[in-house]
């Protein structure tokens, strides 16, 4: 999760609620959508002209929908595997010997948070290995690396400076960044994957200015893969609060009342229901520790699909770590 | 967290939320209040005439509400400590050699689940020791064993039933079973402990005789500790939709619109906002991993100090595992 | 690990070393091997007669020494699962609907000795589910229940006398106890599994008496799977005085030398080696957390074949929580 | 640990060694001990003529001795705490505001290696706080940032390298980095602390040219602060042999047995014992995991109070994370 919290970081849904807004198609952003064995995959595509209604960089965000991840069910979680590795290949195209560097972001200490770092230390590692591979795979392998820098928080240095001066140093082809995001929806807690390649722009925060990771400041390819693992509670409190009105509106003949309700101030009734914590509070399902650990698994193993061509798709889930 | 979740578990809510209706002091239910720097003790007795309005078992129900624990300050953290040892005095005298066995519920799978187990891992057990105590303690520790039997869903067991053949088996003088708990007010997260002498009593289920953990069960006194880790997400949505009614009947002179009001059902817009997962979302905050931590540690510290006296108070930290 | 230990703990090599020492076959001491695609399979089995000489309880010692598991090769992993089912269905043939408790023995906080509770935590555990299981599996799959009491440093209890309250609470068909076990040599150490129908007996110990797992105190088929974790640092002290006296005396014509040799006080020397903390010491492989993970899992996916017929042998390792 | 390991990390055994061997003083080696409540300091400095005859690179290494460590007394590790704190001090004078990177290295998944990180994650860091520091504390603490940048097994990055390029990026005053050592002798494991000035010099490995964390390579001090885990299991067995063999050549009057000895190939003696996981095996403590962490903890208090004058030495404990 980065520092600034967004009230949505799935491009997918700041485009359904435009269209929800009645505001049908937005120009500049192109949406499509397949279906795979239950599992839904959109391809939204941003352009500079679609950026500014839509809120996102422009660039292409892929959500990969799968409701039944949460039932942690084998044979499932391989497809969703599956169709992270395709839809990576298509963002991604690398060449045999491409370095790749994948970088897990978030807070391990904080479980929702911890996303990134898992699937950093999941990733089948091969950088090092040089000429010491099992030789059935020798050939099949691209040269990964992978590290969690860890948040300011816990390290006391800026998170995206610590990864522009290693990948200044190393030199990847490409790097891929993974990290926990927050949602509109609770239906999308830990069943939602997004893929996109416009990087990663920290909030512009309290008023320092942040380095974000993208092709620009780096100068390789960037993919930013994220997993909704929490709703603001704030979101779920907001949430009620416009069903109610919309629902009290739709019964009511007369809009009259509509009038005083104008005059209650939405941010005050949040902040009674939710403290002074407000900000500080999150919605996850009860056993987030093992549901993020599955999600964690599935995006590892359709990374080590899509980096290491040598590893079959039956195959992607034994090379994790 | 019993699995049978009740919208609150605090006593001290129970009784508020009567006082709040306007229904003043009830009857049967005794409160009382004190401050020791910045740590507000209330001790609610409910009597048998009380525990029907208030739906709580009749007995003694202490709430330590510290609102700076989350701060994480070693003094302040101490002082709780030192009170829960009070209290916990209190309720339970106890005989120099009393033994006691000491059982953390709940599951250590599940983060905000898994105080119990914390605690349980980290009091000073001594039951073995026997003659081999250090010297400078024989005499000021009393016996104690303690276990965490995990929950149904990891073990395929009953729970209280492993806890009650234990105890026939080594029949302790006393049980302190620790539980976290679900609250209704979000600023009793991690900040308040409730110490209670009425014992453990599971909600009926899905038509299942469920055995409790009390003194009538078990032939022994049981003290049950319990810390709200959690509100649930329902209870959010609720609190946010009754908040909005209110604000909104007091601002609109003439009342008439409350009678579209009657005809939202408030449970069919709860599950429109929480959805599908609804009754398995709770809210916690960002961190609770390390404040769980750190409330195990402070009623583990008060458990050090009230079962060993040979403790010194500025010490029961020193002996947690 | 118990908390005597024992030298050795498996059968096989206490019947190895008697044929070591020249002695040949042992009577009441039958011993078949096969082999199993890079996995030997040795049976042994051990009559009352042969017990008192090979210092183990009569019965069944079957021992998979599967070497590179230290590869952690996920088809290797699985070659092996499938043995440990296949010899754990020789040895405890159930009825379809047998209750099996798996009871992990050992300390989760001590790394080597967390083997138990690892296993315990990975089986998949059904007798909760009843009516509830999943439809396709319903028939298939035996009421399995799992525990890890702990050991009693960490609860003040004692292990067996929870186990033994448990198991005549809710009545079992079958024990299953798993347990880390120290070996005389450093190539068993996390390549081979032990697998035995003569209960667990524990050390006699500081002259208490310590109550078995056996059929005999249990009234129920116990059988105790073990792997080596470690070897003692004694053991390789001891194994290094021995061998170099060994080839010494191979080496020089006549014998005189050994006269002092005799004068040489063994203990003595592995005191001075290994300093006061010599009980304590314990060989293991650097990566003893990585591996001993893996070892569980293997275990774990091996019980899943064999306890639950409904779960094929390709998919037992998916079972695994 | 380094990947490359030495049968001795100390320079303190190092020095031992050469007088044990009546090599008596050695030039340009200066060795002085204080003893300071059952906790021995010794100060080992190196010269530049020094260096060749002891192995190590010129400098100040301080070792301190804790026996009792292990026993994990509250107490007696504050004051272990306190003596850290004040040779740091005296070994790297800081100015008020000097900038200092906490470096851990090693594998925190292989337990006895994640001494580094433990201590990483302990110490107080402050760097990011700024203008946010508690009012009671500001002006007392330096700006602390830490990180564990993993081995090259885990990332695939040369570990150096990566901290090369932050310390490049974010410029600190002074960098201490935190390692898990191999010692030579049982009674060091967990009991010794040493404190150098010289900097990391990591082994020449396979022929590649490592870069070493040295003032020279970095341009700053540099602390190497190291704790022995683990003895190498080949020390153990080769230490047997040498014990053996002079116990034996003092017994027997006429030295003529020493010829064959002659003959007897260590190396193969202990390949014969250590089989062929030989490099891999370490001798730990049972309780690895509770020793280490109770080590880092000590040494991240120490730290604490190094680096933050406004820490009183009463509290260092308590600011670790």
């Amino acid at each position: 999760m980065n520092s600034n919290y967004h009230l949505t970081d799935l491009a997918l849904e700041a485009a359904q609620r435009l269209r929800g807004e009645g505001k049908g198609d937005v120009p500049g952003v192109t949406v499509n959508e397949l279906d795979v064995q239950g599992i839904s995959v959109t391809r939204v595509q941003v352009t500079d002209e679609g950026s500014h209604s839509i809120g996102k960089a422009p660039g292409n965000y892929i959500t990969i929908h799968a409701p039944e991840l949460k039932y942690r069910k084998p044979r499932y979680s391989q497809q969703v595997s599956a169709v992270v590795t395709q839809e990576m290949q298509r963002l991604l195209p690398l060449s045999p010997n491409a370095q790749v560097f994948v970088v897990g972001l978030g807070n391990w200490r904080a479980i929702a948070d911890s996303l990134g770092p898992r699937v950093a230390a999941k990733v089948y590692v091969t950088r090092h290995l040089g000429q010491f591979l099992p030789p059935e795979l020798a050939g099949g392998l691209r040269p990964v690396s992978s590290l969690s820098p860890g948040v300011l928080g816990i390290t006391g240095l800026e998170t995206t400076e610590v990864i522009h001066s290693i990948v200044r140093q190393m030199k990847p082809d490409a790097l891929i960044a993974i990290d926990a995001l927050a949602a509109m929806d609770v239906e999308r807690i830990m069943t939602t994957i997004q893929i996109g390649d416009s990087g990663i722009h920290p909030g512009s925060g309290l008023g320092t200015k942040r380095l974000g990771l993208t092709r620009q400041t780096l100068g390789i390819p960037v993919i930013a893969v994220g997993v909704p693992t929490v709703v603001h509670a704030v979101t779920i409190a907001a949430n009620t609060i416009d069903l109610l009105v919309r629902t009290m509106a739709q019964q009511v003949q007369y809009m009259r009342f509509m009038q005083p309700m104008a005059a209650i101030n939405k941010r005050d009734l949040i902040q009674e229901v939710l403290g002074e914590a407000i900000g500080n509070l999150v919605v996850t399902p009860k056993e987030v520790d093992v549901d993020i650990e599955e999600v964690a698994r599935v995006i590892a193993g359709g990374l080590n699909g899509a980096l290491h061509p040598g590893i079959e798709q039956s195959e992607v889930m034994d090379y994790i770590r």
